[in-house]
């Protein structure tokens, strides 16, 4: 059989590499961008809209599905692929972010994590037997470890703390789906989770017990929680050197185009973000020339000039920035639709280039221009194409 | 030169009558429902959604048009087809019933209408001339005259008041297009619009004014305003047994599907409403079973059923009613794309096989059969196909 993940292309010069990922649900090429389908849908965008864009992997929040539909129901559809009418390849989370984040609502112990619904209140309980059990009757192709999210900043012993606490809910998920098997008559891939936080000490300490385990695949949580993009970077950087080379690696959450070539260049395969679908329903597209506020009054009367001129998608084919912009300022759902899709369909875009580009031996040149160019302070944006 | 509109089909048995217009932006089979395109968007739905739907011409609000994003942005964009990239056929209205709806904030007198935006309270005047000037800015293909809805109730002098104001209106209207030619290259056609509230000898004196104009096209104007579904039906088959018989027949701003298949049956021949959308994106739509109210608690967990299982469109071929009654109840956007995408496909479905019964000389049993089974106190919803 073939491996679920393979490394197609690694030529010296960056550390960035070109694989495969193999799923019940088709192959994904990677580099990988994943959109966010938070509560089953990506938001605004069709399945269909998301297959023109591109997307071949998309990403599902357990705790989201978990309140609303109830994974029960899901299940009862045969999945979510089935439920959401997405037969691509997807992914889901173990919740374990979702309830960190929900601060006050939520309180952590050792068999898991007690918290309230933001919905309406009620009162739950994931454990990381629990959230298997979730995963297991969504049936994503790819499931995720149940982690406690360290903070930033943390000290040194507050992160060992937290760290031993995902170390071991990572074992207790294993043990579980060890004897409870796939629901849905397909493989799930199970990730674990690297915590850590800033400390790289820890970091090592996560990798290094996480190596024996040999699952499919590892990820970085606890990145992009308010520290800044350079030691972001550092600790990425640093966990990349001590990762199994051949495993997929996964920075859960991250970011912008700029953090996304970055961490490519590091040696990062997959991610995923709400960013370019949340900011383009907020008005700012992304584009080879860096973010877009399409709502601004000098697109008003941009007739002429899509997006971005470089771009394929439906509505860079289509629409103008006047009308996008137009769209948006008369409340037109169509603006969140048309804006949405564009951004997606950038996002993977912009990793297939990174793939073009790794596979050509060029990345490490190609991104450093780029990443200049997105750094550099923003020039007066013109109406002439772009050569 | 072939004609702009043609009866194909006319058979004995009802006053319903199958037939085509010709634009410049194709030619439309009739009856034909077009849907609304308020402010350069049939909301929620991408033009590709319009076109996959049937829909071949849509409608725009000149009023909203006018204010948002302005009819000199339209113009320069080459018309409101290029500014909003849809190829098909278009209708403006003249936006006199949009500012008479105004109410507070508007004063009629002979020359025009005075205004206060509803956006910003700035000031505005329309009048008959300044209408044609924008809907030659706009480019649509038919342009409609510039009135004054007559309110339900009104008496008789109140009427031959307003509808003497409407027939001055048009005159000047006329006068104005005769020496300001279209903007964009092609034809537009003028419909003038019967007026005369719910009196038959006021609408009589409204259609003997029209007909020596010999305009392309005759639209109803003043229904559904308030007055009992029979009573618009009484007014509507009245105005029938006297319109011109080879000019298209159009009923503005009605209705629902009920209404449309009885005014078809009428001799109607052309239809708009906001109903569909508008509906959709409050949780219900429109079926062969009636409506169906999809954000209701009872289809949680109606996985295997779609809204309704004889339509073809992209939400009934993909998606079930507990996929979409969660999307509405987790406030997605989808839901509403997905929802009034459906209820656009319906009404162009309903149209079409109104159609396909007059040519076949069978519309008035099956008509009757349809009208009786909506009419019908609801049953309550089954999960079982439908045969």
């Amino acid at each position: 059989m073939a491996p679920f993940f393979e490394i197609q292309s690694a030529p010296p010069g960056s550390k960035a590499r070109a694989g495969l990922l193999r799923t019940a649900h088709g192959d994904i090429p990677t580099p990988v961008f994943m959109p966010v389908g938070t509560a089953g849908s990506v938001k605004a965008v069709t399945p269909r809209g998301l297959k023109d864009a591109g997307a071949r992997i998309i990403l599902g929040n357990t705790y989201h599905l978990y309140l609303r539909p109830g994974c029960g129901l899901i299940e009862k559809a045969g999945g979510l692929h089935r439920f959401v009418s997405w037969d691509g390849a997807m992914l889901t989370d173990s919740g374990g972010f979702q309830v960190w984040s929900l601060e006050t609502l939520r309180k952590i112990t050792e068999s898991g994590v007690e918290f309230r619904s933001h919905i309406d209140g009620s009162k739950h309980l994931f454990t990381p037997e629990s959230v298997m059990l979730a995963q297991r009757q969504i049936g994503a192709d790819i499931i995720m470890a149940f982690d406690e999210c360290t903070p930033y900043p943390a000290t040194p012993e507050e992160t060992d703390k937290s760290l031993g606490l995902t170390q071991r809910w990572t074992e207790r998920a294993l043990e579980w789906l060890a004897v409870n098997p796939a629901l849905h008559g397909y493989d799930q891939h199970f990730f674990g989770i690297v915590q850590g936080g800033m400390h790289k000490e820890a970091r090592a300490r996560a990798i290094e017990h996480l190596i024996p385990l040999d699952l499919p695949g590892i990820a970085l949580g606890g990145l992009s929680v308010g520290e800044p993009a350079e030691m972001m970077y550092d600790v990425a950087g640093f966990c990349t050197d001590i990762l199994p080379p051949g495993k997929p690696r996964y920075v859960m959450g991250v970011g912008t185009p700029s953090n996304l070539v970055t961490l490519v260049g590091l040696g990062f395969d997959m991610f995923d973000c709400v960013m370019p679908t949340r900011n383009a329903r907020n008005g700012t597209v992304f584009t080879w020339d860096g973010p877009l506020h399409y709502k601004a009054a000098r697109h008003a009367s941009a007739l002429d000039e899509p997006i971005d001129r470089r771009c394929g998608c439906y509505t860079c084919k289509n629409f103008s920035r006047a009308y996008l912009r137009h769209l948006f300022v008369a409340g037109e759902i169509l603006a969140l639709e048309l804006a949405s899709l564009h951004s997606i369909h950038f996002y993977q875009d912009l990793m297939a280039e990174c793939r073009r580009q790794i596979v050509a031996g060029s990345f490490a040149p190609w991104s450093a221009e780029l990443l200049a160019r997105w750094a550099a302070p923003a020039q007066p944006e013109s109406s002439a194409p772009q050569s």
